[in-house]
Order: structure tokens, then sequence, then C-alpha cells
């Protein structure tokens, strides 16, 4: 295993419309990817309604557990968003529209559009947070503690991920190959999977079966492991298994 | 409001692959928009690993707080499917093969295939639990208390609701309907918006901006409520809030 030790963040999705079937989430995925390369693993994610109480027991239960709490949704001017007023509350700390958050909104809104109380509520920013820029629509994420506070629209939760990575302390990065196998079973490869699990334990192996009806069907093995040595170990033994069931295993990139 | 009570319900996917970013998750959606119909809402859905632990605490977390929780993921026959084991855990029960579950099995697999010990983890189910049907691959789902455990794969986890959808008891069904308006900001109708949420609390009202680049823009409005009456009030409410601020607005089917 490497020196480096690993670091466990935590994604909180916020919002009504993910959980009423509305709205195909993609921001945990996309959290995940970007997070990976940094040497940070998602070790859970949670999934709440726009309740303010909601919201903030989630994030003292997340942020308790685990080393980052990521947030999406519920930072727009309208009523249902009510993020950084949840987030204020769950630390604890006041909440109020700070100058430095109204500039940029003033900035981009310029004369021709009124800096109404709406456009307001997304300058209110809790006591002690740092902001995170968004370069798309200017209105800003923020930072408080170990919780970073993003948007819900996709292109500007991707953006403001590029100001919040600086930030971030970097751990082992976990690196990962799938094994394509066609024609291959669980039922068949899973005593031999598990040994080699057993003789690598450094190495965390999945299978993921796959159907490309009518006949068609497969499996993806997946090694992944901070530990550069173990996974050639860990993919080659995977080939190996293949081969062993008749089957040739193509690595994926 | 209606007298038929709002039934809440949670989902909890597990697998390390949707956590890694390996895999976009879609059963969350699938689940909500099956059981909306039926009058059950999901209130909140949580991510976890593969670690029995982590399992074992979500389902304990949510079965006290919701009429259901849904699972997927983690019930096929190879060494990283821990779910079942887990929740019998989590229940406290023991778990072992069952002949009835072991018969389905054995009259998928026929005589062509050995049901090895492998695919018999798959009839491994906890003790009190009733069998839930598979009609795509046949290894069973099961239902323990006010637990659903259902499959991983997309597929056999949506045909492994029809046989569910039966058991459960029917609440309040919440309708929605979405205006869409294009060329509408957030911050000019959040202040019109905030004031038809207060004039129609039955109705619970959000706003979702879209954005079509280079030019086009806009916000979904939706309102959601168990009472057609209201729900028809904040309709005519949301067309009115944008024809005051110029535009057309069109009812999304």
């Amino acid at each position: 295993m490497s020196a480096v030790s690993l670091i466990r963040a935590a994604v909180l999705i916020i919002g009504d419309e993910l959980l009423s079937g509305r709205t195909q989430d993609t921001n945990l995925r996309t959290i995940a990817n970007f997070l990976a390369p940094l040497g940070i693993q998602v070790a859970e994610a949670r999934v709440v309604s726009d309740a303010p109480e909601d919201i903030a027991a989630a994030v003292n239960a997340l942020r308790a557990a685990y080393a980052y709490v990521f947030t999406t949704g519920g930072i727009g001017p309208t009523h249902d968003d009510k993020t950084a007023d949840a987030i204020a509350a769950a630390f604890g700390v006041p909440i109020g529209v700070r100058d430095d958050a109204r500039a940029i909104l003033a900035a981009h809104y310029g004369a021709h559009t009124e800096l109404n109380e709406a456009r307001l509520r997304m300058a209110r920013i809790p006591e002690g947070a740092t902001l995170i820029a968004n370069p798309v629509s200017k209105a800003p994420g923020f930072q408080l503690g170990n919780v970073f506070v993003m948007a819900g629209v996709p292109s500007i939760m991707r953006a403001m991920l590029e100001d919040v990575a600086p930030r971030l302390e970097r751990g082992a990065v976990v690196q990962s190959v799938t094994v394509r196998a066609a024609g291959l079973r669980e039922g068949d490869l899973a005593a031999p999977l598990e040994a080699l699990q057993r003789a690598e334990p450094a190495v965390s192996f999945g299978s993921y079966p796959w159907y490309a009806p009518p006949d068609g069907f497969g499996v993806h093995l997946v090694a992944r492991s901070p530990d550069a040595a173990a996974l050639a170990r860990g993919q080659a033994g995977l080939l190996a298994l293949a081969q062993d069931l008749g089957v040739q295993g193509e690595v994926q990139a």
C-alpha cells in the first residue's frame, strides 16, 4: 500500500426534483470522476429534499464522518433555494448579504438588471465562509469548514470544482483497470475471482455483468488499488482468470 | 388536502461502482417515477459502498425513518455481492440457502449449468423474508419487513418492481404540472413566485432554470400537490405570473 493516506469524501445532492423523478442527477458521477485523480474517494452520497432541516441534518452527519462534503443545489434566488441558510443553521453561524458577494453580482448584472432582493439572496453567505468562484453565471458558491456548497446546474457545478480543487489535500490516487470478458458468466467466475481477491488484499475487485440482447452477454471485471504494483498483478490475475475459463479478456482504456 | 395520507419512502443504492464514478445510477429516478402514481414519495436516497457495515447502518437508519426502503445492487453471485448478508445482520436474523429460492435457480439453470456454490449464494435469503420475483434472470430479490431488496441491473430492478407494487400501501398521489417559460429569469420571478407559494400552501412550487447556448434560456416552473383543485389554481397562478412578466408560459405534458 502507498504511504499516502486515503481521503474519503461525501456528496450531498439537494433538491425535490431529484427525489420526485423529474430530474436525473449527474453531479455525483462528475464529482467522483473529478476527485479520483486528486486522491479523494467519494465514500457516500445522499440525496435530500429542499427542506432545511433535512439539509442541515445530512450536512452535520456527513461533515463529521468524512474529510470533505460537496453539496450541489439550492443556492439560487428563488424561495425553494434554502441551502445557504440550512448550512448556516447546521454550523450555528449567522448568515447575511456579504459585500464581496454583492459586488460580484452587481458587476455581473450591471446597470440593465435590477439587483433586487431575490438576486441579493445569492449574496447571502454564512459567517466565516470563503467564496467559490462561478465563472458561468457569477453567483458564488462557498466553503465553510470542510463543506463545499456548489450550484445544482451541472455546467456551473463543474466550473466551481476548478476553484475548489486547489483547496483540497491530496491523498493516494486509486487507479483502476477494467477487463472486459464477453461470454463469461458471474456464476462461473465467482470462485476464482474470490480466490484472486484473497491473494491480492491491496486490490478491490468488482464484477459487473452486462447484457446485449438477444445473445450477447459478459462481465466487466474491475480492479482498483492505490498500489500500482498490486494493481498490475490484479490485472494479470483477471486476464489469467478469463483465459482459464476459455475467454480472451480485453483490457479497456 | 386529500384525506389520504402521504407515504414516504427511501432508496438505498449499493455499490462501489456508483461512488467511483464508473457507473451512472438511473435506478433512483426509475423507482421515484414508479412509486409516484402509487401515492408513495421518495423522501431520501443514499448511495453506499459494498462494505457490509455501511449497508447495514444505512438500512437501519432508513427503515426506522420511512414507511418503505428500496435497495438496489449487491445480490449477485460474486464475493462483492454483500447485500443479503448485510440486511440479515441489520435485522439481526440468520441467513442461509432457502429451498424455494434454490428451486427457482435449479429450474432456471437446468441440467446444463452447474448450480455451484457461487450461484447458490443467490438463494441465500434472510429468515422471515418473502421472495421478490425476477422474470429476467430468475435470481430472486426479497422483502424483509419494510425493506425491499432488489437487483442493481436496471432492467432486472425495473421488472422486480412489478412484483413489489401489490404489496405496497397506497397513499395520496402527488400530481405535478410544469410550465415552461422561455426568456424568464429566476431573479425576476422569485418575488411573485414566493407570493404564489404563500397563497397556495397546499402546493409545492419549484423553479428550475435552463440554458440553451448561445442565446436561449428560461425556467421550468413546477407545481406539485396531492390536492387537484389546489394544483389547478397553482397552474393558473404560474401562467399568470409568466404573463405579468411579459412571457407566454407553456404547460408541458
